[in-house]
């Protein structure tokens, strides 16, 4: 059980963090700090924090614990302020969705009495804020960490705990590795999304076309609505992994591109090869598809 | 209300259509075939059907409409067949994804005395066959009719008759306007998600990576899971407008990949405009999440 617990940041994910924790029983005081206007007072009238703080040192003095829930665009700033006020021994991780930067502003800000691990839970939704957060979020959901070999395993003990009193399933990785996987599976997803989302409504006829426009349409444009700037900070703290990604996915279009102009009949064995690599990955993973 | 019907293909379009016009009393008797050893059998158990038969020619003779729902890659024999035994003064339709190619079918094999309506209902699911039928599944859609020049009006007002009675809304169009509109919305995304799939399950890493895939590649890798023929036929009688809106999304893609990979910190703006295009199209069509 941890003494006093910090929650930087109290969206969806902060939130979410805080009231799983309470539900758990995993703290004796969980506190809160957020930067928009009345947000720390909503979180604690909703159960996610104890104690909410207007200034940022105030809440992460004396904490064992720092969780930072804010988007990666934050974090550099945000290491550099809670380097001044963090009490020596205290453990920070972060919930950002790219690792290998923010663990290198950690490394450069952060004093060595303060450890830093980095985490990622794989975990979401299409509502965003404090008022849309639930204890159940991380419920049986992976959560990454990203320690170095700078990384003391007291703190990573400690990180591991608060990701089981959450109830999810801590998967370690490299933070390089980490950055490369998640731009394969989530960033890469988004750009394409917001590409398709772009290249069809400024076509020609959209106002007609988007009245024909059914399910298909409405899945593969859905990442498209997400936050413009929280997307920017993740595609530009993983530029280089992402833009490795889109070069493989770019070759794929030109090719299929090429095979669909000339006819070539046999391109029912690449949609087969994909229809065959969803399923498997639904099954093996237990994907259910309104989830 | 109409006489004798006929469904060529008692999959979930046609089995859906039977089951919707039995509801609507919309037919006197309904009549189908399929080439799947025990369908029609099965779409007569359901309700889909009133009358088996296991020659196409048998369920053609004497229908005063004589719908398609086969795939489009089934079309141009099914034509070739029809044309040797649909009784004069038959209207066909078809529900093909697919429309100028069709038509050009219809017009090459099918006598004088047969008219011929193209047409494409807005709707779908993920499960498919005559099992998955649903008398519902085109209430308030809309439902495309690409009429010629050379097609009577007759034949327009007897398949807008049968729209009505399948609770759907017509919306003319050219064929060449609804193919390009269509490979917008609906072909690209699907070749977009295979491409998606495949990229990144072939990859580095997949085995790992898939462990961590989430909403977001569930989304956006949906579609690939879609039948391999059926869609290779579709790109394959689409390809000019579907090479076209390939080349487009490619282009897109490749500024972004740029502006990626150069730190460009106006991104958002690009990722604002999509957000807002998904945003709008979604409220002024009334889309919901998960339906």
């Amino acid at each position: 059980m941890f003494n006093r617990m910090a929650i930087i940041g109290l969206g969806l994910i902060g939130g979410s963090i805080g009231l799983a924790l309470h539900k758990a029983k995993a703290a004796q005081q969980i506190v809160g700090y957020d930067l928009g206007k009345g947000i720390s007072n909503q979180a604690r009238k909703s159960g996610a924090i104890d104690q909410p703080y207007t200034a940022l040192a105030d809440a992460v003095r004396g904490a064992e614990l720092i969780i930072l829930a804010t988007p990666v665009g934050a974090m550099r700033s945000l290491l550099q302020d809670i380097a001044q006020s963090a009490t020596p021994g205290a453990v920070v991780t972060d919930v950002a969705s790219t690792k290998a930067q923010v663990i290198s502003w950690a490394e450069e800000f952060l004093p060595s009495s303060v450890a830093f691990v980095g985490g990622h839970p794989m975990t979401g939704k299409e509502l965003s804020g404090v008022e849309s957060a639930d204890a159940d979020l991380f419920q049986g959901r992976i959560y990454c960490l990203t320690p170095t070999a700078r990384t003391r395993p007291v703190a990573i003990n400690k990180v591991s705990a608060l990701i089981e009193a959450l109830g999810a399933r801590v998967r370690f990785l490299e933070p390089a590795e980490h950055d490369g996987q998640v731009a394969g599976i989530s960033h890469l997803p988004f750009v394409a999304s917001v590409a398709l989302m772009n290249t069809v409504a400024e076509g020609p006829a959209w106002g007609d076309a988007a009245m024909l426009a059914a399910g298909g349409f409405r899945d593969m444009s859905r990442l498209a609505a997400g936050d413009p700037q929280m997307y920017r900070d993740i595609c530009l703290t993983n530029s280089e992994a992402l833009t490795r990604w889109l070069n493989e996915y770019i070759a794929t279009l030109t090719t299929l591109r090429d095979r669909i102009a000339g006819h070539d009949r046999n391109l029912d064995e690449t949609f087969a090869r994909a229809q065959q690599l969803r399923l498997q990955w639904q099954s093996s993973h237990n994907i259910t598809e309104n989830s």
